[in-house]
């Protein structure tokens, strides 16, 4: 009888995620994480990040959704190759369903992968993709006492985007607090603001994952 | 050596549930398991609700966060007993924590007893607590598209309460296709508008609820 414990599962995935990670640096790809709650904005992020990109970085994107291919959709419509991850009930993406998947590319045409997790402050948190960059996206609609909440994925996290800042007028969210929580749990992390949607604040974000990418191997997870 | 299956967690948080059920029954309360996106509102929505309760009826809470005692505070503020669980990493209640909290309340003091849960929209899917009615918040800052890519929650909801209804002009959202949606999935469940912080479509819900306690015992999960 063989009995499977969850450390041991953790460290299965600990080690795909390695080998995913190596296959990536070797076909010249930046992988990023992109986590966030449902609603958090991250595939309008995406549409207006990939638009915004410099001539030559091609772009492609991984959908991880429980049901349902709308995102993947969206990607298409914007003429971005997308392979879409239905979990079927799972709360979060691995490493073997980002293995699976990357089978699906040519990674020789891709410059920036993004996947685009299931949409959840938690469970994401725990899980490496083999990514180089796990990327948070927060909306000022969701207020700013989540990283209080959710410590561990603003702990995981290089940098954290906060997304409809043009709504913050209408909203009870301070973005100093939010700054000062994240600096106590996470120092190193960056901060962008974006209101995706005017096109404010991404090309900053932009020059920070092409730096991420020269800087591609100086950080494991 | 002892070795626990998921099925078998399930089976006991199942019997355990049914025992906190029986127990809230037997004391006269209305237990309302509320279940949402982080951000999705739900603090602010039981602030101003139970403002609007007739005399006589006494609202509880059990607060669900992964960290901290924002919510809990909240709820201090407003005179209302809370009992806060930290989950410390799990990504949603289960009846094992509510049985734990029950303990901490006289029930006989208690008419409508609400649990905050952890704010995920979905792993709360999978977990009876023991509640008689379970209510999903959805924010109009979230979209219009969840119930395609997080059905399971949608299924398993009473009703769904959309909430910041007062922002919808700013945002991409379409209340008919989620309503259209919802009906697919889930065709009793009820639906509600509300602007929590303007104090509109609250009494209805309120009616609603109060009608769920009178019909108490009619239906279990």
């Amino acid at each position: 009888m063989k009995i499977v414990a969850a450390k041991s599962i953790l460290r299965a995935n600990d080690q795909l995620a390695e080998e995913n990670r190596r296959a990536l640096d070797a076909a010249g790809v930046l992988c990023v994480n992109l986590v966030g709650s449902p609603g958090a904005g991250k595939t309008t992020l995406l549409e207006v990040l990939f638009a915004r990109l410099p001539d030559g970085v091609r772009p492609a994107v991984i959908e991880g959704d429980i049901a349902g291919v709308i995102d993947a959709e969206r990607m298409q419509r914007i003429g971005v190759p997308v392979v879409q991850i239905n979990t079927e009930g799972a709360c979060h993406l691995d490493a073997n369903m980002i293995a699976a998947a990357l089978g699906q590319f040519d990674l020789a045409t891709i410059d920036l992968l993004v996947v685009e997790n299931v949409g959840n402050l938690v469970c994401t948190a725990g899980f490496d993709i083999g990514e180089r960059v796990r990327l948070l996206a927060l909306s000022t609609a969701e207020g700013d006492d989540k990283a209080v909440k959710y410590p561990a994925i603003f702990q995981g996290s290089d940098a954290l985007v906060i997304t409809k800042c043009d709504l913050q007028p209408m909203m009870n969210f301070d973005r100093a607090r939010i700054r000062q929580d994240l600096a106590r749990l996470n120092p190193q992390a960056e901060v962008f603001e974006v209101a995706a949607l005017r096109g404010e604040g991404i090309d900053p974000l932009v020059a920070w994952l092409l730096d991420r990418r020269g800087a591609r191997g100086s950080r494991g997870r």
